[in-house]
């Protein structure tokens, strides 16, 4: 296989398996190659990505060593995609009665969701967990995405239990807006005691949801690294939450007027993005 | 930029956008290099992913045309992926009370959805989907996935119609095992009528809940291209359903011996895999 070739498989093996750890081994046999013909290949790989701003290709010594790539979105990419998604969310064909947001197309857009974990996986870039956790049903897409950029499991929250989950912890929660009482559920085999988390939802209005999140996790003894947010209202100023980041603040939507206002979150000013 | 590092940031760009065409001029804009030379890339690209059998590298002609990828999984490769998981799956501690089969934890885990996602886009390379159309819960992560590959939206149908979804059209349905009396809705918007679609979902048992599906796919006057199902169980051997295709073959779970008897579906054979 000739340098180009080589460079080719590396890369497309990288880009399709972000923050997996491969040895060079792997590398060397899978092409037949000396160590140190592979070792210039991912200097090349590794200085495009790097020019491309597509993110980090680390390079690990030693016995467990190895490369692996961890996809980081620089800041100009990361405005331009939520000015993007804040111009398509803003279409009047989108308030729905009672002055609701309509983005359940959205979030079910495979390229779109891809982008918003990768966001995430940016903002929380120097976080560690042991796996993502959502609640269903919108929320899956983006936190499935943000799991993937971080290579660990997506553990998703049921709204009730079923019996093809085995022995469950459920909890009762107030929704924020609305003071109704809810019920959420997740199975004891689905998220082992004393995990490192990142909770990843869709939408935010008073924060009751993420709240009762919070709790469950009490429940599996989880410590919460970082809670992320794609949508959040700007009332009730007041959240049940105080640590999480929102992609996008939510400023009105107005079913006379046919008007939505809708802005990237402070957290870019913040992260100095 | 040198031929090699043009070549990984060319294999990068594919890679992470399967089926979506890119015009040469794309490449040439950004790399500032003539048309010929990406030619030559392009080759060297699609060489590659021949010969580690990733796919095809398609390139169109013409003022419409330019280059695009398509994932394809090899044979052996599907082959491998489910004889693991079945392997996976026939763990005794997957066995719930009931004769119940615990795969919550597979089903939402990113880098095998990922490979199920291909798999079912594998096996309908020749369909051209407007988009996939799943059902809620489980069902979507493999769905997104299959998505992504196919480069068009997910629908999702919800076991309730929600308020944030606008006027919704609900259909009653028969669950074919329990013969439960249960509702499934699609919001108007989500999905245009006269769509081509695939149905993608994780588990049947009698084929209640697709032939749900077909139903309320009738009601949008879509068009089903195809149906496919990660797990089926091998009785009742007369489905609600008639076509479709099922990855697994669940045989049996016996909650009294802890067993699991699970294997690869048939139409790996049909397909001459």
């Amino acid at each position: 296989m000739r340098r180009s070739e080589r460079i080719a498989a590396i890369t497309r093996v990288l880009t399709d398996n972000p923050r997996r750890l491969f040895p060079l081994k792997y590398f060397t046999e899978k092409f037949d190659s000396a160590k140190s013909s592979i070792s210039e290949d991912l200097a090349i790989v590794k200085k495009v990505f790097e020019s491309l701003k597509l993110g980090k290709v680390e390079t690990l010594a030693g016995a467990a060593g190895g490369v692996r790539y961890i996809p980081l979105y620089p800041d100009t990419e990361i405005r331009r995609i939520l000015t993007d998604l804040c111009k398509n969310l803003s279409d009047p064909e989108r308030v729905l009665p009672g002055d609701f947001l309509y983005m359940t197309d959205l979030v079910f857009m495979p390229g779109l969701v891809n982008k918003i974990g990768g966001i995430f996986a940016t903002y929380f870039f120097d976080k560690d967990p042991d796996c993502i956790i959502t609640m269903e049903t919108k929320g899956i897409p983006i936190a499935l995405m943000t799991a993937r950029a971080f290579n660990v499991p997506l553990v998703t929250i049921r709204r009730s239990g079923k019996v093809t989950e085995g022995s469950v912890v459920s909890i009762n929660y107030v929704t924020g807006s609305s003071k109704k009482i809810e019920t959420m559920s997740l199975s004891r085999k689905a998220l082992p005691v004393g995990s490192k988390v990142i909770i990843i939802d869709d939408f935010m209005k008073a924060g009751g949801t993420v709240r009762g999140m919070l709790e469950l996790m009490e429940e599996f003894k989880a410590e919460v690294l970082g809670v992320g947010v794609l949508v959040e209202t700007a009332k009730p100023e007041k959240k049940l939450v105080e640590k999480y980041i929102s992609l996008l603040i939510l400023e009105s939507v107005d079913n006379d007027t046919d008007s939505i206002t809708i802005r990237p979150g402070e957290w870019m000013q913040e992260a100095g993005l």
